[in-house]
């Protein structure tokens, strides 16, 4: 039947006939024709011979017995969920621990934890940002941090990337309440954030500062305290962290540290706190896991920023266009999306995962090889890995 | 220092004085004031003699061994964390196993497993309701599904609770994409939405329907397949459905189950599924552990329905003023916000932990005591809960 031909059953029935989710299959012609499908790729247990740079297991303790028996005895003790809401009866004497052992270790009055990082993100700056008051966000933010300034009541203005004076001049244009909000380690090319100058913009102007060191923690920092207590921030009365128990930790979760009374309002009113369920023992037991295993062996932070500075030497040695890396991320720039994704396969057909970002998941058009400067990598595996990656180059 | 004198050392010092949370005092005050101070009571691991009627565990399943061995399992196979993204190195197996079974037992073409329910709520409203479409969303609806409908580009009419006539009125009035957000069972008072009738006013207007099914997994539906599969709305080409894994099943997580064109588009376009780790293999392997539970013992769900209508039909007979039960949820009545906690606290003093839930958690603004009916409470167990309930009532 022609699409002229008037429809005979009536116009009733038109609609039914099709789904209405049918625009997404334009969507997907769309992304098919710009080249940019996303697929899933599942992993095998045994990862065979492939070299793994494209994770975020900073310190490369997933897969520490210490850890999974962490997870494994957690399960068995506490059960295989926390059942409910923290508010309700999902808070155990475990999460109490983490958070306290969390709050100790970052040098924070207090700390909490939520089922991911990006629930605390959403926690942290819905709830420190109320109506009448501004964010100022870097343009480079993480999407949960700018989730987290959609969702809030507050104005927000997005400033440019690491920019100090732009985050002054948006501060005194505003009369009232105001936070700033940055990652303290880019996700995206591994730079840094200038915490120090940014903080000092604040107390200029008497705002708080929120930063997010999903990727400073377990790396930057004394023995891998983060970003912010690399910084000096450690306790300051004006600044909150947010946390992934995701990345260095090797488990899931996320973390607000703070003032005490910054916490307890969290507790009071941060949505993603108090309507989610509490994070798995399992995760909370691993985290604690890493962390304690973190105290006894803090080379572990360091190591990791010596692979990350290492990885960058040779692969600038090699001609090769890559971020001077602040903390375990090493971006190497590719000359497009098509020959980044080919370039990431080619390392992959080699034995060497890399993590491959593109437009739209990057804001700034630029397509790059992302990899994670592991901790327990050793000499020959960063050779190995820089020859794959300078052999497998887009020319 | 009286605050009518001037600062003497200079206007530029004294932000530096305050705090910029100083706000959060006067936050915490109003609280007090109110009698609305939420504090987190962590548990230990050991219950002792508390009978639990406050968790969401309604199978009772997250201290089965079958469940615990499960989460222990994985963390030792597969590492405590999922490691990134599920679009770098997140995904693996276990991931993929878990999503086609969901998926089977629902009856959905394909299913996507996230890092909690809140994050599938948000990744399924914001991703198929775009700029220029609209989202009708019932006025009971849970805090990630009005949090999806915020950040979402949509333009969202608000309906009254559980009302198909509001609901076509409100698709009538727009021209173009829209659909309808609904929990299927409303935590708060354990009520179901009418998903018949509402599938048909969606299909009248062609609008597709997203039914939050956080509740009815488990306990509605043969073997507790759930209320959309109970309604006859499995693999509907209209219907997508979230659900969580952190109650019935014992874990923590969620996901969404769909057409397989609805999950792709997910895959490719819903942020807190690209920018969140994905989920610990821990949480999956619980989780896994007990669907295939579930499958195999499918009177499970059946009983935890008649533990709630058993527990209605004894309150009600004790002159309580119960909602009668759709799910594995029975919400008690109470006076006022201050008699429910003395309630609840009185209850816990002899020997039950019940919910309570109050203002401003519930917006309609009634206090109830809030009963799981977990379908492993024995007659004696449901006896004296009841016992309990009734002599802790306030007169």
């Amino acid at each position: 039947m022609s699409t002229n031909e008037p429809a005979s059953p009536g116009p009733a029935r038109e609609p039914s006939r099709r789904s209405p989710f049918d625009w997404l299959d334009e969507q997907a012609r769309l992304r098919a024709d710009a080249g940019l499908v996303r697929t899933l790729r599942p992993r095998a247990a045994d990862a065979g011979n492939l070299l793994d740079l494209a994770s975020n297991d900073y310190l490369g303790l997933t897969r520490h017995p210490e850890i999974t028996e962490g997870a494994a005895a957690a399960a068995r003790l506490w059960g295989g969920g926390a059942t409910g809401s923290r508010l309700v009866t999902g808070s155990t004497l475990l999460h109490e621990d983490l958070e306290r052992e969390l709050a100790e270790f970052c040098g924070f009055e207090a700390a909490l934890v939520l089922s991911s990082g990006y629930a605390a993100n959403l926690a942290a700056v819905t709830a420190l940002a109320p109506h009448g008051s501004l964010i100022v966000s870097d343009a480079g933010n993480h999407a949960s941090l700018i989730d987290g300034c959609r969702l809030a009541r507050a104005t927000t203005r997005v400033v440019p990337h690491a920019d100090p004076g732009a985050v002054r001049k948006a501060l005194e244009a505003h009369d009232g309440p105001a936070v700033l909000v940055s990652d303290s380690v880019f996700s995206v090319d591994g730079d840094a954030a200038p915490l120090g100058e940014l903080a000092s913009v604040c107390r200029e102007s008497g705002a708080g500062l929120i930063v997010d060191d999903a990727h400073g923690l377990g790396v930057l920092g004394v023995g891998g305290r983060g970003a912010p207590h690399a910084a000096g921030l450690a306790g300051a009365a004006d600044t909150v962290v947010t946390l992934t128990l995701s990345k260095s930790f090797g488990s899931q979760g996320g973390a607000v540290l703070g003032p005490a009374k910054v916490i307890d309002h969290l507790v009071n009113a941060a949505r993603t706190f108090i309507f989610d369920t509490g994070l798995a023992p399992a995760a909370a037991g691993a985290a604690l896991a890493a962390l304690r295993l973190l105290r006894r062996e803090p080379a572990r932070a360091a190591r990791a920023r010596q692979v990350a500075a290492e990885l960058h030497e040779r692969l600038t040695a090699e001609g090769l266009s890559a971020v001077r890396p602040e903390a375990a991320v090493v971006s190497v720039r590719a000359p497009g999306p098509e020959s980044a994704v080919r370039w990431a396969a080619d390392c992959r057909a080699a034995g060497l995962a890399v993590g491959c970002f593109r437009p739209p998941s990057v804001p700034d058009g630029v397509s790059r090889l992302r990899l994670t400067a592991r901790a327990d990598l050793t000499g020959a595996q960063i050779a190995d890995a820089v020859r794959v990656i300078s052999r497998t180059a887009p020319r």
